[in-house]
């Protein structure tokens, strides 16, 4: 219907997340009308988010380097792992300036039903960040798991908190106060901020 | 708070119209989460639309040639311009079969509010399509105005009919039962092929 390079912008626009056929065809449109440099622009920045960010070594946040900025930072707690499933779920946390220890991104949710089992998680890498034998100063006190507040979520935080809790590192889950089926990262500061500060141990 | 090359694409995508600072950070991690090839391949699809894509010499549709598919198209009736204010009007347009002849997109609509006068469309060129005497054989019969149902689509074909009434061409406009208020690009294919089909003559 389109001339080609039209109708493939939108058949690509069309293919990420929450953008209808519509929206794409209101986007592409859009950048018609842009200038070659502000158009040029979007696209560098996705040729350039691939090209430039890894995830972090340590605790598989996204990162332009091989450490991300809270692995680098000395002046966090490091006695503390807050375990969350998605990078943007780091911001979520930090925005609620309620919490200054170290981060561990699993990279999803235990879900049978989706075929993810725990293997597909960077849960092994958490295990290993929590060898220091307990007592020494470099030892994790505290593992607290802040996956959403569903299904997939608290799946999940039982997994950690029946696999971690053995240890001797004590394992905590964000309080109820998030609305129930609701994904953490939408989640507002005072609420999230609320069930930071009210986390209870997981049994 | 993201490493900068993610901060970059997600401050980009939030400038595209229609999506906020939380769909920019989804659309922004789901790239992220593509092979270098998916993501490379809406890149170019934004680079590529730029480079090819122009405005048809004649009619002033989007078209990777010099002349669009409808001006080139040898079978279309050549009497009559279907005059409309973008291109996505024209696919909407062409979802009702009802109508085989030419187009003209104006670019836009007049708007005194946002300054947007008659000299900032594509007017003159629509004039000038309606040089050839009445009664030859390139003659436009009729000129059909399809801008939007709304204040300065209305304005817009009010103008129009002005202007070219005099000429002695037929000027008619898209019939009621569109809602108004609307979008002329978003209308149904029997909607609008019901008021293609009972379009009036402009006074």
């Amino acid at each position: 219907m389109y001339a080609e390079p039209i109708q493939r912008l939108i058949d690509e626009l069309a293919r990420l997340p929450g953008i209808g056929p519509k929206s794409a065809q209101r986007v592409a449109f859009h950048l018609l009308k842009l200038s070659e440099d502000d158009a040029g622009r979007l696209a560098d920045a996705i040729v350039d988010v691939k090209a430039r960010v890894r995830l972090c070594d340590v605790c598989f946040n996204v990162s332009d380097q091989e450490l991300c900025e809270y692995c680098r930072d000395d002046r966090r707690d490091r006695t503390m792992i807050c375990v969350v499933q998605e990078p943007p779920d780091i911001v979520a946390l930090e925005r609620t300036r309620e919490y200054d220890g170290l981060y561990h991104v699993l990279q999803g949710h235990i879900s049978p039903i989706e075929g993810i089992g725990p293997e597909d998680l960077r849960i092994a890498e958490l295990l290993e960040r929590l060898k220091a034998p307990p007592g020494s100063p470099e030892a994790i006190q505290e593992v607290i798991v802040a996956t959403n507040p569903n299904i997939e979520g608290e799946a999940t935080a039982m997994y950690l908190g029946r696999l971690i809790g053995p240890l001797g590192v004590k394992v905590t889950r964000l309080a109820s106060g998030l609305p129930v089926g609701g994904d953490l990262e939408y989640a507002d500061e005072v609420t999230l901020g609320r069930a930071l500060s009210g986390r209870r141990r997981i049994q």
